[in-house]
């Protein structure tokens, strides 16, 4: 298997910057050995959780995402600031966005390339289990709702393709092999 | 369940453009009320294909991501053009990846938000069988590696988080699932 990269990059400049994404357009060999242009977005590193209970449920968030304007069920989801353990950042968003902590954490799976055509965004999910409400409240908006809800109907939510999102589809995808849990 | 969109927009500016991806920086009112901006990223529309031999097995392609700076085994996939059906651009896709075409297509699942933060970026996921070689040779560069393999061993790759493209772990998952295999 080719592991070299075909690709050169002969220079790069700064498009775009805010504080969630940052656009570069690099100039590039391709590796059929034509110059060309790739224009690569730069994230922070994506985590989820699947935050389990003892009686089968799983915490959704519910909010409106903006960049594909429809409302949208969720994991609890976060960015790492830079050189965060993507763990730290996880642990951080389920206190922030359900007040919950967590005795038991561990990796749900490996690392996701979220959109490797255009994106460098990697994703990292965790299983975190021994759920109990921790001292800090919940800093959520108005907007943001959060539920517990049976994993039978969050995984019955993805086939019927009413969960979109990519990093929760994934992680509810392998909870349910890690379950157990064969299709309806 | 609230499904207004609780964002305003007031005005939206072209920040950069390729023939892949359009990067646009939009002024908005928060949820919370306050000013500020949100930068999206649009693209085409994505598809994939599991291709399922009557033996089990499935094609993936390999080939090195330049925004990850990975190689990376992953089913066929491609974007659309715009306007097109889904569908039409995977049976390209698979065609001019594999050479292979299908007798028989259906939706493997429901539409998937790639990296719904930043990108309005959609993902279509089709299960081809069926299968035979096309008239086409495939259109593909000596960097792109085509190959069969069982499908038991793309789900251990997933499994082993060998294989991390997002719409590749999902393909792979939900297929499991179609077929009613349990985790190892």
């Amino acid at each position: 298997m080719t592991v070299k990269n075909p690709w050169q990059r002969l220079g790069s400049k700064l498009i775009y910057s805010n504080p969630w994404i940052t656009v570069r357009e690099d100039d590039v060999i391709t590796p059929g050995g034509r110059p060309g242009i790739y224009g690569v977005v730069e994230t922070r590193i994506a985590t989820g959780v699947v935050a389990l209970t003892e009686a089968g449920e799983i915490y959704l968030v519910g909010q409106y995402r903006y960049p594909v304007d429809e409302y949208s069920w969720e994991i609890p989801e976060g960015g790492s600031e830079v050189g965060e353990d993507p763990m730290v950042t996880a642990k951080r968003e389920l206190r922030e966005e359900t007040g919950l902590e967590a005795d038991s954490w561990e990796p749900l799976g490996g690392e996701i390339h979220l959109s490797n055509c255009f994106s460098s965004e990697r994703g990292f999910l965790y299983l975190a289990r021994g759920l109990h409400q921790g001292a800090a409240e919940p800093d959520h908006t108005e907007e943001l709702q959060v539920q517990k809800t049976p994993f039978v109907e969050c995984l019955a939510m993805v086939d019927r393709g009413e969960i979109k999102d990519s990093l929760t589809v994934i992680a509810v995808l392998r909870t349910a092999r890690l379950l157990g849990m064969r299709s309806a």
